[in-house]
């Protein structure tokens, strides 16, 4: 125990070395680079400035309370003018090839018209992965180049909650720097397509041509999320395995109960590597935007999604407050467990917590 | 205004004198029957006596506080004795006959061997509909008169989560009554599957032989927690149908991702009006029963249900606390509209209502 101590204390001198130099640094660059004040960030972000952009999801993303409160303000300013964009979610397995179905769909629509395109990703799983998705951006050879793009990984080290509103207030920032496009993407493996797709007006599902067992990698309930699912690599040899997975997944969208939007989604084929069937999902896409614009369901999604996230953020806040409150700390891991080996019902227990929690 | 008022005056002198005459009724009949004591219920409930039994149940539907007081220490003294018991979640819409099915299906399970079968309900919407599931327990002519059978409607007047915990812990109840078989059976439209799927160990989805048609009614996701499917009234000239279903209910199953459990759902076809195809459900039901206990999901799965059950009424109790407090009551209308017309962020809303809720 002792030797253990010691290595830690000596680890947390190097650390400590380490931080003080990187301090040193930080003051260096901070003369060199002061940071902007708050009308210097909204004006620039008004204008498209992508530096302050950039530097402003950075504050979002910041874990310094100061940085956040800046950032918070910075969101409030541009609220205002976000909103006129169209926001796409993306999700498929690792491996179906997401960052080139990007790429060549992303130069297609800005060749159609797009005035800027910006994209997002979530992926919780990237403080392990060290961002899995987007974190490779010369994956995206004429995305990354393009001028009118603005391409930012996932914010690393959070939970899936943290993650999911950087990217939401993120969505803003760009919304109000001009880009008219935002794709949202993440991994098909977890919770994160919900999140997703309570910040979007479309959801895109993108499938191997190996349906059969490419469904089996697919989390429950996303399938139903999709408004379109695009059977990517559709092309050569794996072609009719395609054309089967297309069949398959289009019989299996008839299981699904009609959506509230009456959108009624569909399976296509494309491949982005040959950039092919990338005109066909731009048009159900477009259309999808022009008839929910037409019913309403447009407008209505994104005030639910507002009210959601209002929730949302009150029950993140409720539930920091109390688990984090010293009195419910001390106590709760016994109670669980005493919930858990059925010795005490899970209202009481919770009853009880919430007494303390009360009391302090 | 000033008619409407007085109005509002008369109405309240009338419902006073009725609750003046309520009351006047209510101490009348407690002279005439005192309520049993805590040892009273919790004994005569472990000696499987029905008459407390649902004298308890009672109490944990009560508004009044002093009732639920009393019905948590109730259940409490309960919880060691419970827990011994298959718990059988059924769902389906209105018309598919549930109610000639748990008669005729627990009839048969009772002829098998079942020691004790008891019935409950979720239904939430029956505050509207005044209990459309089992308020008419002449519907199930063999088991209300059944010796071992023990039915309890939905609790009505109540929210969703509110009448799912009271299921919940009529549960508890019923297994220390020594019931080993419990059904708890809701309307397959709402939100309530997913309540129900979170406290059975199985669960069995009845369909209709007209499927097409049939899965347009069912709620996303329900198809997804079935342990089986059951397409009904498969006989005569439904049969052809019937079967049809059963082939595309199958197919459907096989594109969701195998279950935690290892269970592969199926789907058969039985006629509760004819007692047909009950002892396949049996089988299954038991042989789900057989392999989740050798495989440890059984005890795993209750075991994350009340982890479960307790966040929720953390969960509930929390939001309670906030949402009925004076200072977040008097602005949150207001600040809800600002996020809904993107005036204010969702997440600086929360902040400025956390700020009222801790300082008050």
């Amino acid at each position: 125990m002792k030797k253990k101590s010691l290595q830690n204390d000596s680890a947390l001198h190097i650390s400590k070395g380490k931080v003080v130099d990187s301090n040193i640094n930080k003051n260096f660059k901070r003369k060199k680079r002061k940071r902007p004040d708050l009308k210097t960030f909204v004006d620039g972000i008004c204008r498209g400035d992508r530096v302050l952009l950039s530097q402003a999801i950075t504050l979002i993303e910041s874990k310094n309370l100061a940085h956040q409160a800046l950032a918070q303000k910075i969101i409030e300013a541009c609220l205002p003018y976000s909103g006129n964009s169209l926001r796409i979610g993306l999700t498929g397995t690792p491996g179906v090839g997401k960052s080139t179905f990007v790429d060549s769909f992303g130069s297609y629509i800005l060749k159609e018209g797009v005035n800027g395109l910006a994209v997002l990703a979530i992926d919780p799983s990237s403080q392990v992965t060290k961002g899995s998705i987007l974190g490779d951006k010369t994956r995206m050879e004429t995305l990354s180049v393009h001028p009118k793009v603005f391409i930012r990984p996932s914010p690393a080290g959070d939970s899936l909650g943290g993650v999911a509103r950087k990217t939401r207030e993120s969505i803003i920032l760009c919304e109000a720097a001009g880009f008219d496009t935002i794709i949202v993407e993440t991994v098909g493996v977890g919770q994160s397509e919900t999140a997703v797709h309570s910040m979007v007006d479309f959801f895109l599902l993108l499938l191997l041509p190996n349906a059969g067992d490419e469904l089996q990698g697919i989390k429950r309930g996303v399938m139903e999320m999709a408004d379109l699912i695009a059977i990517n690599k559709a092309d050569g040899a794996a072609l009719p395995a395609a054309k089967l997975a297309k069949k398959q997944c289009r019989n299996g969208l008839h299981l699904f109960p009609p959506k509230e939007s009456n959108w009624i989604a569909t399976a296509e084929l494309c491949s982005a590597l040959k950039h092919e069937g990338l005109d066909t999902i731009w048009k159900h896409i477009l259309s999808y935007q022009n008839q929910t614009s037409i019913n309403g369901y447009f407008e209505h999604n994104r005030q639910r999604q507002a009210k959601y996230w209002l929730e949302e953020s009150i029950g993140a806040q409720l539930k920091q407050l109390f688990y984090q409150s010293p009195a419910v700390r001390a106590v709760f891991d016994q109670l669980e467990q005493e919930v858990v080996h059925g010795k005490l019902s899970p209202f009481k227990a919770a009853e009880n917590l919430m007494q303390l929690f009360k009391e302090q």
